[in-house]
């Protein structure tokens, strides 16, 4: 049996899709999802109860807020949230990024409103 | 207290090492660890025995040798290499690599060797 091993394209995956925080799962390994996702305007104040996150940005610039301060993110460059950690992802313009998170993450972490939703396979 | 986040800066961690296949830990978000390795030449045939292994290329062409085929990683491409799969990777001119592993991965999995090392933080 030949081992059957995709590869993946993040600039092919990102144009596969244009909503916005609506994140995109293309890989997992071990317990943790890789998912991408496009972000424009401001997101909702939540948490993760036990779930580090990643957020690595691809293209454009994320701001990071924290109940006392922020992180601003460029091209190349992330930042882990431990879990715990409330904050509020905004991007004045699209941002392109990859997530890194466990399997059990939910986008809106500790809150359940309109912005909630199950991450799918690209 | 106040939350104290850094965050990373790719390029700028990259020139900080010059070593070849001697991965930095860049950063932990649970049981996971994010490292960056230079690489150049051939490695070791290998393979880890529980943990999967995401190798995304930022600088560079990446070729992953499996015992029937191999992947060809470019710039912005990644591939996820399943626990207990032997590979061993090639990379004919230096490549800059994003690799995500458990924290109890080994860079020669289940062989050690002169190649083996610990990863150390930067």
């Amino acid at each position: 049996m030949q081992t059957v091993l995709n590869k993946v394209n993040l600039a092919e995956k990102f144009s596969q899709f244009q909503e916005y925080w609506r994140p995109k799962i293309v890989g997992e390994l071990n317990d943790v999802c890789v998912k991408l996702v496009k972000l424009k305007g401001e997101f909702v104040w939540h948490l993760h109860e036990s779930e580090d996150e990643l957020f690595l940005v691809v293209k454009g610039r994320l701001v990071i807020k924290l109940r006392d301060g922020e992180i601003v993110l460029n091209e190349g460059e992330f930042a882990i949230l431990p879990h715990g950690v409330e904050h509020c992802p905004v991007a004045e313009d699209e941002a392109q990024v990859i997530l890194l998170e466990p399997k059990t993450t939910l986008n809106t972490g500790n809150v359940r409103n309109e912005r909630t939703v199950e991450a799918e396979w690209i």
